[in-house]
């Protein structure tokens, strides 16, 4: 269970007492705020804060005194087509802040995205708490036999209880070990700064992290695509829950021209357009690797 | 007169209805809400929205569950302490989206600022109008004589009005050129992207600029600094007191640290060291050049 | 011509003393150093300084103690991959300092790519020499007709000479005119910083700009695009033309997967399946707009 | 030992074979190119890259043709003045790639500085070494009474040796663990990505990491600051060592201003006025919190 039940009392409290702002406002991003979405076994995202909707994206666009259009076809229309020409900057007039607690692992994946802003729970100040990322077994996955970073089959039986017996009981042992070298119990008491070192990264901690909406899409685009590796992905993912939410038409555009869309080569568009002339490509003749050529085939047969 | 009463109507419209949020609120700010402060002879500043207060630093820097603490004085302690510190991320946590006009050279100075988010009028695209930035008579300064980027004396007489004729006159003969250049009537018409070119750089732009509470705090020190030109110092002095309004706490403690502080070198230190135990100090025993000197004597006699 | 004597011969006096370094060098790009490649009627870019090569790219993306691999083979397949799958970061270990002069409005454009890092020739601090694009005939364009940011025609006859007489007398009467309100002969003279507003948008600027391959090849890809303004695509040519002997491995990925590559949406990736089945699919099928469609069909017929 | 006698060997074969370039060359950075400089018990900093010295500074604020001036006197004057009135562009021409090894926990705090490029060793496509940081006896510090975030005294005696008997049994069991999980010798073998996770914050990874001279500037001054944790202060130490061969007026000009320089805010600025003036002030009648005063007293005595 990720939220005390004073934590939930606190987020009750806040969504108790609506108050007036002159400012744009999202219903479907207001259902949101404060509210812990789990994600793994003991990790959550919470929306704590947003700047502008879909109208704002239109309003930057066209740098106006008033909001958007009143006609939502014309936002749609034009909010589409920032968004297939890489015009990036009105999607950047769009702010979300999120508090989200997660394994070390994953933090350290998702802090590889530089812009945005980040105020991250300290070990070197605070104690952690006891939790730790344990996959469910149905995520205990083997290595991939084709791709370096990849998982594979599921583990079976024996050696799947092996690896989450090692898992729980590492932890637990490093946990137990971190608390008995901070101990001030008839010893000095190591300073937290390197007791933090003993921990695995398995562990949670937690952080605020605030950016725009392109650079957000950005990140969704990497961590929610298949090849991401699963304990990220699942945060990616609901987060755009939340986005689809908050945006829908830039959403919706996002969807159809980044999640959704390919981008092909020059020598793909060339392979693309003699097999709708008529004729049969093969690898050899596509001036592709074999490699790029699988990757091709996935999508086009 | 900067606004029309199309653009005031439109403004008011959107003061006329306000919504409820669960977001944190500025009741400082709400009053400034889209509504526009006039700089210079054509532009103004107006905030077209914000994310959160005083206490949303605090919450940040605590990675805490509920807002900041009740106890203002704590809020304060802290916020002093992070700006004393240099500890920068919780004030990045706050952003603000500004609709700005202003001329094209200031506009140049300011988007040397990169950590922010802008879309700017395109003259691609659109006509621009015919506002230029025409100094009042008290801001047409001679060429410093001891500050290669300053100003000295303010133009006495026939030249001050040679000069603003001089400014006036060439402004709206490029205007009327610009003009005549797009004209389709009675010939092909010069595209957009080229006649811009013959217009000055005191025409006016607009663009939306959206930055953090860190970076924005940057961007005053040096523009609202007596050394920064007339013309943006203006810009950043209105901004500023918008901020001051909007987070009040933070801002104390930027005009403390930041507007009002000193950065001392090595070499001063030493210096109001021997001072301070009674010594006299001169510039050759100073280890300071004597540009350093001068500096240091403007502060410290 | 862009360059005086005297800079002619100091370029020269820099490319006539190698020295000795244990860095990774690029032959191609050290026949570049210096020299000013003409843009334009007065502006050029010159290559004032570069980090990395193809194998730099290569030994960052494996974290490896030595140089790249010897073998160019295994080099090109990584970088093709790398390319392909947005992997940036190993890219972004190569840098690239410019040395460039660009009329003002281009500069403009131009700095809106934010990372990057800038030095621009201070019209505060400095007086600007008398230099303005006029465009060559052949590039005086009307607007175009169908795109609102674009050009149609070229100007014909009269109208030509008529836009070109107002861009040249213009621009000759503002620079007199600064200089008049400049001058300290028998008058104060008017500050810098305040003249400079004069001048018009198609005046000549320089700045030392530094950027790493990522970074460059999207701002090529952006700006080297045929739609982007003529006056901006040249410079942009003119870089990669370097940058394909600086790197000529990354340059050829580049050019296959971003140049001549094309991003299809969801809805375009259907309508290519359905056609490659054989079918025949109308706009009103296709759920694209006619806007879409349009540029879709200029891309598969 | 951090190296291999065949990365030794590598490192050696790259330093043996020096090349022509026209670029500019810093002959101190020279002499520390790829060579490893050890840091902690199996970390070093390794030079990989440089762009620019001193003069490039000096002839990027000038945006000139030339290199700098040949008086070093005014190169020296002009570096300083830059570096006083923050004036940081100039700073950012110069460029550093640097190879780092380096414990997980210390990575997690130097990859907040964002501007910043960065090639990790993944731990999802390849397999981590066992090697683990272990303090040595004297940096195995006591948590701080007075400071939440730091160390107090040195642990004495059974203490000591029980901590760092945890911190190498529980390293060590854990990678034992991590190389069981792994294995494929009679099982599946877990995904290295998923495998990570049991292995703690002292272990060592390795990065690439390119930054401009002004940003490495800030990130020397948080981290080479005695409040800084010991582990990541012997990192900016070893690198500032680099530095200030590479850009030495560079580097004396941030010693002097940033380093060996103090910021004072505006109620120090009066209480050293009023002491300079003979006065005696207290706390109580300066105007800052007790935490502040404790701080001034410090420096000031």
């Amino acid at each position: 269970m990720p939220l005390t039940p004073d934590q939930l009392a606190e987020i009750e409290a806040q969504r108790a007492t609506p108050r007036a702002t002159l400012r744009a406002v999202s219903e479907g991003m207001e259902a949101h705020l404060y509210r812990a979405h789990p994600v793994l076994d003991h990790g959550f995202i919470r929306v704590i804060d947003y700047m502008g909707d879909d109208a704002a994206i239109v309003q930057a666009a066209r740098v106006s005194y008033g909001a958007g259009t009143k006609h939502v076809q014309n936002d749609e229309g034009l909010i589409r087509y920032l968004m297939r020409h890489w015009h990036s900057t009105p999607f950047e007039m769009c702010e979300i802040k999120l508090h989200v607690k997660l394994p070390v692992f994953v933090a350290r994946q998702w802090i590889r995205h530089r812009t945005a802003n980040v105020n991250e729970y300290s070990a070197r100040y605070s104690i952690l708490d006891r939790e730790f990322y344990i996959p469910a077994p149905e995520h205990l996955a083997a290595q991939s036999t084709v791709n370096n970073q990849g998982r594979g089959e599921v583990l079976q039986g024996e050696e799947a209880a092996r690896v989450l017996d090692i898992l729980k009981s590492d932890a637990n042992r490093a946990y137990d070990h971190y608390e008995a070298m901070l101990s001030q119990d008839g010893q000095q008491g190591l300073a937290r700064e390197l007791a933090r070192m003993n921990l695995p990264a398995n562990i949670y901690t937690q952080w605020y992290w605030k950016v725009d909406l392109h650079n957000l899409f950005h990140f969704l685009r990497l961590r929610a695509d298949p090849h991401a590796q699963y304990e990220i992905r699942v945060y990616a993912e609901a987060i755009a829950a939340c986005v689809k939410d908050w945006v829908p038409l830039a959403y919706a555009a996002f969807e159809d021209y980044r999640m959704g869309g390919v981008t092909l080569s020059a020598k793909a568009i060339a392979v693309l357009k003699r097999r709708l002339a008529g004729e049969t490509v093969t690898q050899e003749a596509s001036g592709m690797s074999k490699g790029e050529w699988r990757e091709f085939v996935e999508v086009w047969g």
